[in-house]
C-alpha cells in the first residue's frame, strides 16, 4: 500500500449537500458500531505464532466446514509477511449479499462510504464501466487505514485461481471474494485477500483473511523467481509496522461489522429484485 | 516535552509525613478508577483518519451544541502531529469548579498530585506567585507520561484568543482552559491544549483536545514562517511516537476521571465558598 495525499476533492463522509441528494443518504451512518469483543481480544493477544495461520496457497481450505486455529487475529512471519484472520458474524445477511455488494459498490464514492463512513474516501474501476461485476476486474480505493491515507488497486480474482471448488461453493450457498492486492500509482503487488462468506443459523458469517508483504510482494508481471527476489528486496525497506497490522485488522472488523448491519436492508433497496423500482440504485 | 531526571527532592505520591499533615491528605488516593469502556476502545482502535479531527484554529467550534465525528481517540496527520481527543463524563461536578481547579492546584505539588497520584510529581507558577489565577500565567508541571518524566510549561491563554466567545461561555455556564504547551528547559512550544467543560444533566461532561508536533512547533517569540520552518525541522528530528500518543490519552482520561470523583467534594472544603473555614486551603 502506498500513503497518499489526499486531494482537495476527495473527502471523508457525505457532505451536507450529498446527504440532502444522495440516494443512499438513508443508509450513510456515521457512527460505527463498538467493535466487537473477539475483536478487543485479539488486539489485546497481538501477534501470534505463524504457524496458526494458514499460508495464502492453502486458502482452499476455507471451504471445509469448521474453523481455523485462529478466526480472529494476526501474526507477522519471520520474513516480515502478515497474515490477518478476521471473523464477522452477519445476522440477517446471506451470502448473496456480499456477492452483489462487491460488484456494486465499487461503481460510487457514496456507495463505498456506506461501508466504512470514517475511513472511505473514493472508489472507482479501472476500467471505467459502471456494470455489475468484479472477478477480473480492479477496484480502485483510496481509503484511510489507522490515520494513513492509501491508495490501493484491487484485483479481483476467479475463487478457482486459488483453490477453491466454484462449483460445490455454488452448491453450499457460499460465496468467496479473492483479491490481489496492490499500490495504485505503482505497479506493485502487496499481497492478497479473501473473503468467505458461508450460511449460518439466522444469517451468515465472513471469515476474512489477509496475506501482506514478504513473499506475497513483487512487480506487477513477475510471478516468478526474479519478481520474488525483487518484491522481498523491496519490503525489507519498508515493512509493515506492527502498528498499521492492527489498524488493518480493526478497519476489516469495522467494516464488516458495520455494513452487516444494514446490507439486508441496502439489498432490498437497491439488489438485484429492486431495480425496476429504484431508479437511483444505478446512479453513480 | 523535554524528557527530565528527577530532582533527588522530586517523588511521586504522598510520604508517610504528607499523608499525616497535608491537609490534603483524605483526598489523596492513590488508586485510580478502571479505565472507562469508551477510552479502552480508543486504544484498540488505535490511529484513526485526521480529517475527523478539527484543527486547532476550529477549535472554538467546541462551543456549538453537540459532538465531534471522534470525541475519544487520535490521529497521526501526515506531517506527524498528533491531534488527540478525550472526553471523560463527570457527575456532580460543575464547569464552575474545573476553573477554580486550574488556579488552585498549581500553586502546590500536594494539590497537583491529588490529581494524577501515579504521574504528578511536581508543579510551580513561573511567576512564584501563589494567588489564584491561571489565564496569562505559565504553570511548570514534572510529571510522568507513560514510563518517561517529563518537564513541561503550561502557558495559559486566553479562550478568545482561540476564538472562543467568552461571553456566550460565561452565558452558557462553560468553562474553556486553552493552553500553549512546551518544553520547561528550552524555548520551544510544541502544541496546545483546550479543555472544554460544559453543563450536562446530572453534573458536566469535559472535552479534551490536544495539537501536539508538527506545525505546532516552534521557538518562543516565533510565530511566523521562519519560526515555523524551526519548528517542523526540529520535529522531524524528534516525532511523538505513536506509542506516546497513547500513554498520553490514557494519562489525560486517568486525572480527569479521577479528579472528578472527588473535586465536589474537594471544592467544598476549600473552594470560595470554604476558605473562612479553611485555613488550610491556601497553604502551600
Amino acid at each position: 500500500m502506498s500513503r497518499a495525499h489526499a486531494h482537495p476533492a476527495l473527502h471523508l463522509g457525505f457532505t451536507a449537500n450529498e446527504l440532502a441528494s444522495s440516494p443512499y443518504a438513508r443508509f450513510y451512518n456515521p457512527d460505527l458500531a463498538p467493535l466487537p469483543e473477539h475483536v478487543k481480544e485479539a488486539l489485546q493477544i497481538g501477534g501470534q505464532a505463524c504457524e496458526l495461520f494458514p499460508p495464502v496457497d492453502k486458502v482452499g481450505g476455507l471451504q471445509t466446514p469448521g474453523y481455523w486455529p485462529v478466526e480472529t487475529g494476526y501474526t507477522v512471519a519471520p520474513d516480515g509477511a502478515v497474515r490477518i484472520s478476521v471473523l464477522t458474524p452477519m445476522p440477517r445477511v446471506t451470502p448473496a449479499m456480499w456477492d452483489w455488494w462487491f460488484a456494486w459498490h465499487g461503481c460510487a464514492s457514496e456507495r463505498y462510504k456506506l461501508w466504512h463512513p470514517r475511513a472511505h474516501v473514493a472508489v472507482g474501476w479501472a476500467d471505467g464501466r459502471a456494470d455489475l461485476a468484479y472477478v477480473g476486474r480492479t477496484s480502485m480505493v483510496t481509503e484511510y487505514v489507522g490515520s494513513s491515507l492509501f491508495e490501493v488497486a484491487i484485483r479481483f480474482v476467479p475463487p478457482a485461481s486459488l483453490g477453491f471448488d466454484e462449483q460445490r461453493l455454488a452448491a453450499d450457498g457460499e460465496v468467496v471474494i479473492c483479491a490481489r492486492v496492490g499500490l495504485a500509482k505503482v505497479p506493485i503487488l502487496t499481497g492478497w485477500l479473501v473473503h468467505h462468506i458461508r450460511p449460518v443459523p439466522g444469517g451468515a458469517e465472513m471469515r476474512s483473511r489477509f496475506w501482506l508483504g514478504g513473499d506475497n510482494v513483487r512487480p506487477v508481471g513477475m510471478p516468478g523467481v526474479l519478481g520474488g527476489f525483487i518484491g522481498r528486496t523491496a519490503y525489507r525497506l519498508q515493512p509493515i509496522k506492527a502498528e498499521q497490522v492492527r489498524e488493518l485488522m480493526v478497519h476489516d472488523a469495522q467494516e464488516m461489522n458495520h455494513l452487516a448491519g444494514f446490507l439486508p436492508d441496502l439489498y432490498a433497496a437497491f439488489g438485484p429484485g429492486a431495480v425496476a423500482s429504484a431508479e437511483g440504485g444505478l446512479r453513480v
